[in-house]
This record gives structure tokens, sequence and C-alpha cells, in this order.
């Protein structure tokens, strides 16, 4: 079988971490052929040919249609800056091409409806690159709650926070700018939402209650300008059988790096998670004696796959980075027609769909439903 | 000067705490009359008597209005069921006795705003017995936010969750009727509520969505009931100064014990603490390198007064009977006419009133604004 | 029946913490006469007086005979400086009072063996304040141990470090005098050692390496004086049963308030516990699925007795000072003739006589065993 | 600049986990040749040929030999059982390559002096398989002492526990057999110890007490077999500088599952560690105001180099096998003849040399002196 041949575009850190994805995407899996790094396209052309060597990719270039012209790419990993994702996939897409390209799917909600147009128009494989689901301790949360481990959810709330934005001195950039979307609320509740579809399902209805910690930021030029969206969102939510649901999203919340709690209450039991040890999850199960009731602290192990493919030892520990790996070996099932956990075009439209139900939901100050 | 008259209605948990509480105060403070603990109260003659000679009080009574006519006594410790609580308070402050009831004041608003009517009448000290104010720690939380420790507070995220509601098959009791309240949200909220008035002051928004785990239970006679009333609910608010909150509170979270879990968000830094671990707060705080940004994990300390009147050396932990010792103390500052850290019937009211526009904010679908 | 007579020697924080415990133990307990607080002594007369009046007691004096000599009194709390014990102890105890000392015995194992004989020719209750074994949570791990929940325990490591000696600009002071004992060693050995008696019975075999981090401390007249004992040890045991054991103890440790920590291992799991936590513990059990395997965190619960005589609901916490309220039952217990969890005079004397092992295990550089 | 010709004799875990580092340097860090994966030696000769294909090497063998013989390959991986170590690495650097042999160096210690005198006479790098040090966190800790964070360190604890030999009916394996080595000792012991080197230096004396928790174990075809080695060992150390330690090593701790907790004492501060986890550390600086003193939990993040080759954004973690491609960027950079933190078969065998000295002061019943 003809390896899969791999274009790349865009190479900052989602860039890198496809790159890494797919150059160990057999070695660590072993059940795939080795995919063949070939065309690397980035803007720039000294990055472009550096870049090139240091991923590993055969040829480069510093215009990214070259790439998708390019007859021995199979499949285009589209890592650029959110506003481009849409005419490259939408391109690769129409050129035959599978895509896996990086959330979200586009600044407005008509290009990302044109992006899963045009994926359903090629019968390609349409990926977005949606990792914290394929974290082996969330893969086993989904088989807990597929297994009844603690009954029948009832409650769930979910916090999504860091501090990038928290310092009110931090210059004015385009990420405070109307134009770059809604704040937190773009920036961070996709990932949230990504862990609640996987998990639950979709999410119903929602009311949320956006902050703006800063009104202004200091321009680097001198001045100050007006900050246009909200570093933080609150909201309430309805997801289906009636599980009842808050999200708390904030980038502007100081000492939190890279946190995503959990928190899933039960009939028979509660689990939580924290990204931030993103290799251990907590279970509480209803039953035995008061004297020894307690939430338990599980460590990452073998047992959950496929912990084990990368360490064959309990407690040792994953990376961020691994979850790509995991991911692409999903993709790599999306593309040979396998049943696949990746989360694609309409899945990931229906995310973004619940995203902008969240915005209106806000600036209408009443609960919003979510249609699809 | 004449020692304080102590008068208690009720012998439940939070009558023996009161007991505990009036035993103690002298002992650990040093700074006040010994108080002479006069008369118990208790419908059950036996039970009054034998309470009587384990919480050390001279005199006891089958019939509450002798103790409130007794003219030994200075101050009613009101600790029976909630429906009690406007007739004790409103006719000891009649009597010309200083009142501390515990919380909340009264199931309805209308008999609330009697019992603040009482209060204001009499010119005695009218306090409510909110203890977790009390805790040395979060006394030190106010003076870092009075200090500017974290800069301005612009959010903040509360949760109170227990478990023994968490059983589908508990069988159904009083707490799971509409006259007893709506559930959870006077339960349980109450208490992050003062929390964040004596933080941050009252709260002037809220939309709640209430959450209602099992439609019904046993009855122990066999059958079930519908259960009338929310063992959940999320709240967003807003407090002054622009702060944004969120308030969660959970009676059927599995695995919860006596949690009161306060994320605070400033511009400068963060504070956390969870009641489930009341001897310790985590502070952030902005500025110094990035190789050493944390949380910074604090023991309760004798540097936390009044931590220092129980414990001289640090990490050795208060217990929660030993707030309402605390919180004893500040009565007695209050019947002095001296400052006290105490809730009064005016900021208790003004609480509920918080609960009863969530309430309302819930059967409405919309924000409401707290009155006051 | 007559109540009990109690005197008091001794009015630092020791004393306050057992005057709390007179006056608190009936209030909890119920099943209990409630004591006579009769008589305390201290040196200083404007402090008995002003004590006695805090702590409630009767009568005061500055010579602690004459409150030995009291017909009144029936068991004496002795409270003051460790080499006070010794004559106030058996001076009590020769008057036929009960004795409840505060630990270690005495500086020198020459007076502790005169307090045993003292105590056996009295025939009289003889307690050591060890209040750590009296947590419910210690006492539950006890019941778990026997009831095999982990097996056979074949290691176990404690770990007791605070920090007050840490910094190295400590005035130099009485505990850094050989004439104070060893150091770390006294200071803080025998409280692992009586949860290690508590949970397993004596330690056999010893072999201790102590630290002495700082060679000198300033004086506060200026100039340096060497330190004579050592802030540290650590010590390799052998147990009963083939338990196999390590102690730390460091009152240098940075960052260290109130840390007793334990580790149990078993033949099918582990149990783990700290002080500054000392409203939980940590559980595991093997057997069961890998994908569930963790340590569970029990938080103290009406259900481990007697926290219920506290508090009828889990997760709300003990504090340090009710463990000695919990001890002060188990002194009238052992009053009684009844069976009491309290450490007399006998296992007292086994505990120092294992500190004074360790001494000379140092000294020698050799394994000791420990008689008796 | 001609790349770099690897070679990979063993293809179990740590074969995996060796590939995996050779096929990510280059992309991770951007600044080497991409080095050429060559040849895979493997004795099951099907299993060669299907892992070079995993791995990406061009060529296989079932005959280590020709691996080493083959004039492309520039350094050889070493990732066999222990007995095959000190052939395979003194013939690889006998042949003039370059060396990375996984820990420990081999059984026996003459074994391992050969392979040092081999490593010696070929001028080659030759570099032992410590991943630990490699951690970013771990370094910065080192940089924190460096920079005297926490004053002079007085007193270090390790302790290294996993709960693979916690069953008593595990069955008899190699594991177990004195043949395999002290037990604990040689399994666990190093990867302290190097850790130990890595911030300290070396040990200087030690006494060891070892610990074996089951006498025997079943045999598959029934009936038991004696336990000749320890799943335990517990040592009090001296290093040098004055420093104090323990060092606590067991296979057999229920619920332990890859920890290695360090605990780091100094004159103005601690520092704390656990490997499982490895994404944070502890620190308490001495000085500021007692209200806010406290262990600062700090997540690893960008600005502990190299952890930014790997992501840029904080909080969101390595995994165990990163260390491996930091390592391997260590084991480039001594090939190149550049400073290089890779531990060298010189101190390699330092580290060996102490677990012999811990294992004779355990027949011997005394404190051992370490040489060299």
């Amino acid at each position: 079988m003809k390896p899969l041949g791999v274009g790349l575009i865009g190479t900052g850190y989602m860039g890198k971490c496809h790159a890494l994805a797919w150059n160990a995407v057999k070695t660590v899996f072993g059940d795939v052929e080795r995919p063949r790094l070939v065309h690397l396209a980035e803007a720039n052309p000294d990055l472009a040919r550096s870049r090139a060597s240091e991923f590993g990719f055969e040829k480069w270039t510093a215009d990214w249609h070259e790439l998708i012209a390019d007859p021995e790419i199979d499949v285009v990993s589209v890592t650029t800056p959110n506003q481009f994702h849409a005419p490259m996939a939408i391109a690769a897409l129409e050129a035959g091409k599978h895509v896996w390209c990086e959330k979200p799917m586009a600044p407005t909600f008509a290009d990302a409806e044109r992006m899963l147009a045009a994926a359903k128009a090629s019968g390609k494989a349409a990926i977005m690159g949606y990792n914290y689901i394929q974290n082996p301790v969330m893969r086993h949360i989904k088989t807990l709650l597929s297994e009844g481990a603690i009954g029948t959810v009832n409650h769930v709330r979910v916090e999504m926070d860091e501090d990038f934005m928290a310092d009110p001195e931090v210059f004015f950039y385009w990420k405070s700018e109307i134009a770059a979307g809604y704040g937190a609320l773009d920036d961070f509740a996709v990932h949230p939402l990504s862990l609640l579809w996987f998990l639950f399902g979709h999410v119903e209805a929602v009311i949320n209650d956006m902050v703006k910690p800063y009104a202004d930021r200091p321009l680097k030029e001198g001045g100050r300008r007006a900050v246009e969206n909200h570093d933080g969102a609150n909201v309430l939510m309805r997801l289906g059988g009636g599980i009842s649901g808050v999200l708390m999203a904030n980038r502007a919340a100081w000492g939190r790096k890279g946190r995503i709690a959990l928190q899933i209450y039960g009939s028979q039991g509660s689990i939580l998670y924290d990204q931030e040890r993103m290799n251990e999850f907590e279970l509480y199960q209803a039953g035995g004696r008061d004297t020894e009731a307690g939430f338990r602290r599980v460590l990452a192990a073998p047992a959950h796959a496929p912990y084990d493919r990368f360490i064959p030892a309990p407690g040792h520990g994953l990376g961020f980075n691994d979850l790509k790996i995991i991911e692409c070996r999903e993709v790599i099932r999306a593309i040979s027609g396998e049943p696949s956990s990746a989360i694609d075009f309409t899945d990931g439209l229906r995310i973004e769909r619940t995203v902008h139900a969240m915005a209106r939901s806000f600036s209408e100050r009443r609960w919003v439903e979510v249609e699809g």
C-alpha cells in the first residue's frame, strides 16, 4: 500500500505539533503505514526551507496553492491563523485531498458552513484538530460514563482558564479586536464544548454573561485603546437528557495556565478532571461504607488505551503533544474509512453554532436554543 | 460587670454548637466576661433536662416563652427549625433580649422582614449565625483583598456542594417539599452569599437555572412521591464594582461533603479557598519570574487572628465548631456596642432578598435585579 | 456521683488546651459528669489570678504544692515545662491524685522511671498527653488495620517536620542547649512514636543519624554560640511483625508547619495521612480493575467516632484542640477504671526508652535494640 | 555535515523510546542534523523486520554484531536486558562507535568497570540513559539551587516507589532471583541516585536496611519459591557539603505507580517534586509575611528550557517519552564534544558503586563509605 502523502501548511506551534505527530504515528502505533512527509508550505520562503528541513518534509513552497496542487499529497494539515482555514481547507477538499484543520473552523459562521459544504461535496475526510478528547484518560471517562459507573449524569461543570490576558498592562493586540471574535468565547469555549460533545453530545440551550475585566489596554505606541471583546464568559446550559451545565471560560484568570476542569455529577457517583494534570482523574462511586467514602485519584495507565502504545507502565505520564499523535491515528482511521473518534466538520460546525448561540444570548440577555 | 445571662432555645446540632461556644468563649479569648448559662428551652421536657445538664445550663424549660420571660437572661440563642425563628426571635427582641439566631431568618420573606422590624424597634443586637465568615483564613482573605494583594477583583466563582441528597433512593422527606423552600437555593446559597457579602458586598443582579436531578423519591410507606423543589441551582451574578460571579449550589453532588469552593480573580492575582480544607487557602500574585509563578498554599497560622487565641503554632488547624466560638465573640462585641463582623438582621435580610430574587429569575427565566 | 475535681498546673498553651477540654468534655460527650474546675496553679500570682478567671477555675495559687494538697482535687493536669513534670506528677500521685501529664515525661530517663514507679505505687490513673492518637481519623486507620483492610503491614514511614528552627538566624535559646535534650529527637520523635505504638506496638531496633544544619546561632547580646544538639534526626527502624520503618524528624524544615506524614504499606493496600490535613486520610486497596486503581481521599465523617459527638455532617472538620477534648474523655475513662485508649506512664516510658535508644545508636553509629 | 548514523539494539519499551527520540529530536530542537536511522538489531528476525519498519530504520539484523560492524553507523543505542549491556557497549566502543546505553550498566560491578575502561580507551561518547534528570522542571530545580533560591541545602529525602511487586501472589519471576541483583536497590535506587548526583554530586557514606515483604512467591507450575532479594531498601546517607539524606526505594508499595518524590531542605527554603506529577514542583522561600507563607506549586512552562522547544504555553505538560528526546539532544551534544548534561560512564559507574556500597552496608549492618 502506498504511504500516505502529507502536506503541511503553517509552521507555528500547531504546525510543529502536526509534524511531530506525522513523524511519530507509525513508531507509536505500529499498525499504520509510515506517512511520507512530502510538502510544507509557509509564506516566508526562508522559514519554509528551514522548517521543511526541521520537520522532515521533502519539499517546501512559499505558495500554499502549489502544495495543494501537488499530486503526491493525499492529506493536508492546515495549521495557519484562523482566517486562512476556510480558503485552504476548501481548496484542498476541492483538489480531492483529505483535510486535518486546526480549530476553530473560521471567524465567521458562513465560512464555517462553506467548509462543511466543501467537505460533503468532496467525500473526503475532513477533520478538526480537537486533541483534548484524545487523552486516554478522557476516553476512559467516556467509557466509565457508558458503563454507568456513576449512574445517570445530571449535572456538569466545566471551566477553562488561562492567564495570558490577565495582566491589564498587556499591550493591546489583535486578540482584543472584535474582528478576532467574541473573546474567550471563541478562543476557549470550543475546547470544553468538544469535551462536552465527546461525553454527552451537543448543547441544547444557553444563557451567557460575558466579562470584560479591563476596559482598555495600553498601545505600544503610547496611549490606550478600548478592548472590543470579552476575556471571560460564563454560561448556563442545558444538554440532552436533562443534564444541566455551567461553562466558565476566562483568559484573564491569574495563575491558571492550561486549566480545563471538569466536574461530572451522576446518580451513582462523580468524576473530576483537570487538564493541568492531564494524567489523572478522580472518581467517586456511591456505595460501600461511609468510613471509606472518597474520591479516588487514578493515574493514567496502560489499561487506559492507547496509553499502552506510548508507555507500558502506569503513572509515567503522557504529554500534551502525545495527544496529537493519538489524534493523528484517528485522522488516518477516518481517511481509511474506519470508525474514528476525531471530530469531523459536521460536528465541528455544531460546536461553532453553539458558540454563536452563546454570543447571541449575551447580546440579547436571554436564553437561546441551539439549532441543529 | 454583670456576666451576660444566656438562654438557648433548641438542642440539636446548632444548639450544641452554641452551647460549646458560650462555654469556651472566655477561655479562648480571655478579654470578655465568662457568660452565665442560665436557661435552656426544648419542647421535650426529658430532653430539656438532660441537655441543660450536658450543656451546663442552670435551668431548663419545655416552654420557650418562660425562657424569654426570664429576667436573668440578656441574650437568646435561637437554634430551632427555621419556621420557629421568626416567632422566637421577635418575642425575644420584644422582651428586650439580644438575639443570636441561626440562619436562614425564616421560610417566608415577610417573616424575615418582621424580624428585622422587631430588631430595629428593640435597639438590641440581632445577629444571624453565619459562621463561615469567621474563619481566620476567610478574614485574612478579606484583608488581602482590602490591601490590594490581588489588585481589583473582576470575577468570582463559588460552589457549595454536598451529597446528602445525591442518592435517588433517599426517602422523600420534608427537605423535598416546596413548603421547605426552593431546595438548594435556601439550604445552601445563603452560605456562599454570606461569604460574597463579607468580601465584596451585596449581589446586584442574577439569573438562575435550577436543577432537579430526580423527579421523585421513594416513600417509606411504599410508592414514590414527586420531588417539589430543586436540589441544585446555578446562578450568574453581577456584584458591585463590575464583578461578575457564578454561584453553583448542589446538595446532590456525590463525593462533596462540606464543600464551599471560592475562586477570586483580580487584576494582580487570584485567591482560592475550599471549606473542606478550611485551614488553608491559595494565593497567586502576579509579578516575579515566570519560572517560579504559582499558587502558594498557605496554612492557617497565628498571624491570621484570632487563630492565635486557639493555637500558638501554625499548621495545627481549627475545627468547624471553633468558628462558632469566634462568632460568639463577635456577638458579644455587637451586644457591647463595639464594631462587630457578625451579620446582623439588616444584612441577613439582604442575603435572603437575593435568594428570593434568584428564585424569581428561575421561574421567569430572565435576569432579575436585587433590590436594596 | 460527685463531680471530678480538677487541678491545673501551668497556663501556657497546653494549660489553656487542658482548660478548654475540661470545660467542653461534658457538653461534647454528654455521658460523663461535668468536671468541677477547682484549682489553678501558676508561679506568677497575677497570671494565676487572671488565668483562673479566664479558664473558669474557682481558686488559684502561685504555689503548686497547695493545689496538690487540696482535698477537693481528684485529678491534676500537669502542663508546665518538661523539667517540672517529674516532681509535680510524683507529688500528685503520692497525694493520691490522678495525673494527666503533658509529654514528654522528663528530660532524663531516670526521672521518667521514677514517674512510672510513683504511678504504680499510687494505683492512680497516670496518663501522658498524647493527643494525635485521639484523632477520629487515626482511630479509624487503626480499625482498618485490624480489619485487614490493607492486609499485613510490612513497611511504614513517618515524617514529622516543622520550621520554627529553620532560620539560621533564629537567636540561640534553650532549645539548642544539650540540657534540653537531643533536639528534634526529644522534641518531635515522641509524637510519631506515639502513633506507631498506637497502630503497631513498640519499636524493636533502631539506627539513627542526626542532623545539625547550623553549627551556631546568633546571640541576642551579639556574637554567636555553638548549637549543642540536632535539629533533625533520621532513623531506620524495625518494628514487631517484621515491619520495617523509617522515621524522619526535622524542626528546621522550611515550609512544614505541623506535618506528621504517615505512609503505611501492606500486602493488600496502603494508607496515607498528614497531620497538616488532619481531617482526611488516603486509602489504596488492591483489587478491582487497573483502570480505576487509585488512592481514595476520605474526609473525616460522623462514621469515624467520636467525630459524631462534635459534628453530625461529614467534611466539616475537627480542630487540633478538639483532640484534647477526646483525650480528656479517655482520661476520665482511665480514672473510672474503664478501658481507655490514652497512653499511660508504662507505655509512655517505653516511648522514651525508644528515644534514648535512638540517641545511643547515633553516638555509637550502630543499630541498637530497644529493651522492654 | 553528514547525518549521524544510528543503530538500535533491542526493541522493547526502551528501544521504542530511543526510536521515538531519534525520530523527533530534529523536529523538536531544530538545531541538529536529522539523524539517519540506519540499522536495527533484534534476536528474533521476524520482530527485527517489523520493528525496523515501525521505528523507521533502513536495515535490520538478528545478529547485533552485524550492526556494530556497519560502517554507516556512528552511534549505537543499547536497550537490551541488563546482562547484554557490557558485551554490546564494549564491542560498539571498540568498533569506534559512540554508545547510548540504558541504565544500569551491568549486573556485576566488574563488568561495569570494563565498560568504563572501554569508553576511556575509545575516546567516544559513552552515555547512560538517565532520563529523569532531563526534565525541564528538574533542570530548573538545579538552577534554583545554584542561584541559592533556598540557601544552603542541608537535608534531602528521596522516595522511589512502585507497586508491580506489591501483590504477594505475583508469580515468582527473574526479578526475585539474587542473580538479578539486590532487588529494589538495583532496580530503583539508581534513579534517585542520578537525581542526587545531578543536584548535589555523589553520595559519600550510607547505611541501608532492606525489606523483604514476602518470604516466597507462587510458581506458575504450582508450589512456592523463596524470594531471594529485597523489594524495599531504606538508606541513611551523607552527601557532600554536610547534607544528610534519606533514600527509600520500594517496588511493593501499593498505589505508587511511578513515584520519585524529592524533598530538599535548605537554609532559606525548600523544594518538593514528585515524578508522578512531573510537570510541576513546589517551592517554599523564607521571608515575607507569615500570613502568606506557603509552598508555591509551579507548573512547567516555556521559561523552563527546553520545555519551550515542545510547547510555547505553560501548564500543558510534557510526557515521560519527551524526556528521552531531551536526553537524545544531550547525547548528540556529547558526541559533538559540546558540554552535555547527560551522565557518562564515569559518573554512571560512580552511581553503581554507591549501590554496591549500600548492599554491603546492609549485609554488614554498618555505615559504609563510598569510594571514589
